[in-house]
């Protein structure tokens, strides 16, 4: 929730996690129900009179209150002899066979039609008698109430995080008398407070096996002004705090080394007991700033008259310029986009951004532990912001709202987690015509679906954005302030950059994995490689020297390639038994992958291990229910990747002419500047996916050329404004 | 000029030349005049009465009318018994010496200054008595009138090409019986018109030598329709015209193939009565859709109630957020950026697009004289489009105007050929205190200097961004209509793609270079090349495997380097004489190669050897006046690359601690879409600068987070809306 401040302000609000009392939520009795798959549309309105609200949600829909509720008193039931904490309750998505025939009959316009079940994802910890939690899955249908599937996860995985827990760490460091006492060694400025910023403890020890940790990176804040948001990443402390989650218990305190270059990676920092005395506040807030916030910039609007161009129904269906899609949410992946059609004809199954690395390359024990998996670890759901009107974007904008459970199994809705806008992106295309002086010019718009994470102290914003001219770009900006360690006055480093006084931030990288399950005019697609090559001068083929050839091949085994910008090379998603009546080349539509660096550690090390996704540009595999986390399933405190898409391509399954997926993985090797401290302008990088064919002409020609009659020229010297625009 | 049916319909005019008379434009009289330098500033304002109007022009300033005539009477008395015929005349840009002493003495407000002097840069061609023209280069001193420089060029080259030219091969096509004759092989349906699209005549043949040729792709236009914008791209010709410009006389008429895969390379087309019934129309202007436009797409508006952020001086001076720069414009490269600071410091000397090829794939003669040099050949500036307001950007805009020559003389406004807005990037940088809930979140606007180039068939938008945060991109988006050549119903061709009925685009490559002159808080800069690498586990330096390592080296000769992705490799411009007093690194400001592919043409031929600078992705030179570009003077009919910057690499100089210039070189390998067609839409791609260590902090920490109060929230199902912000 937003203190008081800053509600009087004006300024930007992100969290307001409330819960409710799940108990006055209405829960619709099951008139009756049906083995199997259960039939929902008009005609069937009357047999289930009371259940309609829930039995008419859409199986793409997020799940709501009303079913996290079922699903809860579900599992209470199932476990009425045990105490139950819980993690996560969501949708558990259909089977692919049972969607996709639900969704050809929805359009096909098919009444009344077979709807999958509504199935619930529930993830928590059973206390055993031993006081110690064991953490169970289990799928429940919820219109029954029934349990159909249970798993018990074994040691050698750990559930992702929750926020409960890392309050856990927080609570068990104030109370902790070892910690204290390692802070004693300090003597921080009058006015300065400790703050325990908590992490996941990445790339366990393989004596610590088998256990469940939180590690806590150490500031001080200064509470002199009086302001919460004062910028405590400014006067970090060399202390990590190790906490066993199940003893609640401080196990180990890590003393971090405060040198620079020559220094010797195993040197610990001495004890200092001045040691913030060389650092300096570096504020964020405006309230803050020393010299407030610069005066000139004049006020820009984006103003839509006659409303938005999409429409949202369901909270789900969005239908914008000819595309049609749905959005999902979920405490892992946050915003998904399925069954994305454009002018009645399918492109995409579903599209997520499925696991992102961000490992840290500190030579120094313990930093080969900050190692962090924003997805598999701690959700992107669980971590997205609550978006402001206003804030966020410009125009009009529909918001999504989510709902979420705490351990104790309190629901809470998650608002505006999403939000859904236009923009302008400048020219979409411009001929003209030099004889006759007539210029046709389009603007290109977009569609927006954004949300945004705060892990800590970093932040990322992810759009899906959908173009007039049948592209997604599926955009990252990392933003949020940076990382930062405590470094001796007057020293460099060789493992990153000083930002600020005493401020060391470590270099790393942030390596994303999309995933892009293709439905190109249906489910049997091939992925083929293209590149263009130079072709030697020859009398037979090439014979004044100005000749490329254009090579391609399909990819027909799961496997692996990397981005070749030499040879422009570019993958293509196609349906080889759907021709382009112009060209004849089959339809599709093309992903040209990121040429960037891959993971930089040894693969000797566990970052390394612990991230196969990461080593390579694109991986195909062939389709399989569930299997939608490029990282595997278990992240936290993994040794390796397991069950993620490596192991997936290992099947070595047939993907030509089959139910392919793409893994999409670009990254940033992010070394950091001055400029990015205190908080970091965004770094923003996309990943394009375009009709390549798959149209017979391009799609946005249709798009109106009218003038924007209100722009305005600025008609003197200055600024001075301004003359309208005129038909 | 627009012609009349736009006038009343709203939509977008692209020209409107028109000369005027330039006799009645005043000129100011001289009442002084000094040798060497002059002075200018308020204390020598009553020296010169009568002429500050045109004394005052700062020196970055284009060049005005009242110069352009001084200019030309200047020469036609140098020529006084000779016929000139002009081509351009435009500022020769002072000696960088004489203009950074200038500038240095205004960023410090000292008045009076000395100035340099205004120089016209002349290119006319004198008819020698042989009626052959002789095409010649001068520089007139603008006050005194004086030719400074002449030059005869020698007829290894040729001079850029005039649109002038453009209209007499059209001309001498109507008129000549062999071209009419050869017309006649084809039997057009009816209702159609030969159109003749003057092309730069690429790649000259040896036997060629010593003339000046242009050639003209053939194309019909259906005019049943009425409608002069009748889309004739797509009822190709197999015909290309060669003309003799001294001799106004069609010398040859190229028959050229229209078959398709497995048809040899050397067969030419059949005598084909009907070439043109497979072929169908592809119109993109409005009125012409089959369908119309889409009617969906709501008006979205940018509105800036108090006028723009910027200020504009002296037609020139740019003053918004912090940034200080000068924008001129020149007929070869278009917009250029002078002087550019930010808070004061020094960041670039100048800043242009020096040079793009387009080099064409089909191995069939004559297309490998397909190979466009926009700016040598043609010139940006020249081929601008004059924008218009409502047309080509949102929100206020300022526009820029240029004055250009004719043939005979005349002078002519070239209206709103640049223009200058602000526009909204989405967030700029946020951080949520989770803790607090506190979320500030800034908008990221950035300053557009837009200009947008036809040639022929296709567009070009190139701007250069400057963002708050200290970021200049350099974007250029590809549009326009694909090149198309006739290829025979059902045949489909190695040589590129079809993209409409009997419409073959050839595939083809864009390689751009753009020209940054660096000024990091002084001239003496050095580049520094930046790569990331992994570094074997081991003890010494890396037992955990996390750690890369960071390797810089500077560049001590003139030469050039690629981009190298998989080492995440950069290009700091940096001064090594003023340190970062937070980071202890020199300040400076890095430029992240795009990895693209170069130039594909093999290194034997003429494509290739035209076209040096398209070989790597970055060339680092030490300044010389007048080298500004990359692809040489001359291109126009060049068989090889003279003067350009790989001739400026191999003076081998030394470039570490020097002024240094760096020429960034990124393409695109376009192998047409059917998406592509009629128009493409914009293909984008930018090159990024940043600074590195430059600054202090983040440059953007004091933009104001407040809310946007004009954004609206749909609050229901479908696209109702909307609830207002609130503070």
């Amino acid at each position: 929730m937003c203190h008081a401040f800053t509600m009087v302000t004006g300024y930007c609000c992100a969290h307001a996690t409330m819960y409710i009392d799940v108990d006055s939520l209405p829960l619709p009795e099951i008139a009756g129900s049906l083995p199997g798959q259960m039939t929902i549309g008009p005609i069937h309105a009357s047999v289930f009179p009371l259940s309609m609200a829930m039995f008419s949600i859409h199986p793409l829909q997020s799940i709501s209150a009303t079913e996290i509720k079922r699903a809860r008193n579900a599992l209470l039931a199932n476990h009425d002899k045990e105490v139950i904490s819980f993690r996560e309750i969501f949708i558990q998505e259909p089977r692919k066979g049972d969607l996709s025939a639900f969704l050809d009959a929805e359009h096909r316009g098919e009444l009344p039609f077979t709807t999958p079940k509504r199935l619930a994802k529930c993830q928590y910890d059973v206390i055993g008698t031993d006081k110690v939690p064991y953490y169970h899955e289990a799928t429940v249908d919820i219109e029954s109430g029934k349990v159909l599937e249970h798993e018990v996860i074994g040691k050698e995985h750990q559930a992702a995080l929750t926020l409960d827990e890392f309050d856990i760490l927080v609570e068990v460091c104030k109370e902790s008398k070892s910690f204290q006492d390692a802070l004693k060694e300090f003597t921080l400025p009058d006015g300065f407070e400790v703050v325990v910023e908590p992490w996941p403890y990445g790339g366990l020890d393989l004596t610590d096996e088998n256990r469940r940790f939180f590690q806590g990176l150490i500031f001080a804040q200064d509470t002199r002004n009086g302001n919460p948001d004062s910028n405590f990443y400014a006067f970090p402390l060399p202390l990590i705090p190790i906490m066993d989650f199940h003893k609640r218990e401080i196990i180990r305190i890590e003393r971090l080394a405060t040198g620079g270059r020559g220094d010797g990676i195993e040197t610990k920092t001495q004890n200092e007991a001045k040691i913030l005395d060389h650092c300096a506040n570096a504020e964020y807030v405006p309230e803050l700033l020393p010299n407030g916030t610069r005066k000139d910039l004049k006020t820009l609007n984006v103003v839509q008259p006659d409303g938005p161009s999409f429409k949202v129904t369901d909270n789900s269906l969005v239908e914008w310029q000819k595309w049609r899609f749905r959005v999902s949410f979920n405490p892992r992946e946050g915003a998904v986009i399925h069954d994305v059609h454009y002018d009645g004809r399918s492109v995409l199954y579903r599209l997520s951004i499925s696991e992102m690395t961000v490992p840290y390359a500190d030579a120094r024990a313990p930093f080969n532990r900050k190692q962090a998996f924003d997805f598999g670890d701690g959700g992107a759901g669980n971590c997205a912001n609550n978006l402001s009107l206003g804030c966020d974007c410009l125009g009009v904008i529909k918001y999504f709202d989510a709902w979420t459970i705490n351990s104790k199994g309190d629901i809470s809705p998650q608002s505006n987690v999403i939000c859904l806008h236009e923009q302008d992106n400048g020219i979409g295309w411009k001929h003209t015509n030099w004889r006759t002086g007539r210029a046709v010019v389009t603007r290109s718009r977009e569609l927006v679906v954004q949300f945004i994470i705060t892990l800590a102290n970093y932040e990322y914003i992810f759009a899906y954005k959908f173009d007039q001219s049948g592209g997604i770009d599926i955009e990252t900006r990392a933003t949020g302030i940076v990382s930062s360690v405590n470094i001796d006055p007057g020293k460099t480093s060789d493992y990153g950059n000083v930002v600020g006084p005493g401020v060391l931030a470590q270099n790393h990288q942030h390596i994303f994995a999309f995933r892009i399950d293709p439905a190109i005019d249906g489910h049997r697609n091939t992925v083929i490689q293209e590149e263009s090559h130079m072709v030697p001068l020859n009398a037979a083929t090439n014979p004044r020297g100005d000749y490329y050839e254009v090579r391609k091949s399909p990819i027909k085994l799961s496997g692996w390639a990397d981005a070749a910008p030499q040879y422009n090379r570019v993958f293509k998603m196609v349906n080889t038994s759907r021709k382009n009546r112009i060209s004849g080349n089959p339809v599709g539509y093309k992903l040209t992958p990121p040429a960037t660096q891959l993971l930089l550690a040894d693969p000797g090390c566990i970052q390394y291990k612990r991230a196969s996704f990461a080593q390579h540009h694109l991986w195909v595999t062939k389709y399989k229910d569930d299997e939608l986390y490029a990282g595997g399933r278990f992240t936290l405190q993994s040794t390796k990747e397991v069950g993620g898409v490596a192991d997936a391509v290992a099947r070595g399954d047939n993907v030509e002419d089959e139910d392919v997926v793409l893994w999409s993985v670009f990254g940033l090797t992010h070394n950091p500047r001055v400029e990015d401290w205190p908080v970091m302008p965004v770094e923003i990088h996309s990943v394009h996916l375009r009709p390549a064919d798959f149209f017979e002409a391009n799609p946005s020609i249709d798009v109106p050329s009218n003038k924007n009659l209100s722009s305005q020229e600025v008609y003197q010297e200055g600024s001075k404004c301004c003359k309208p625009a005129k038909l």
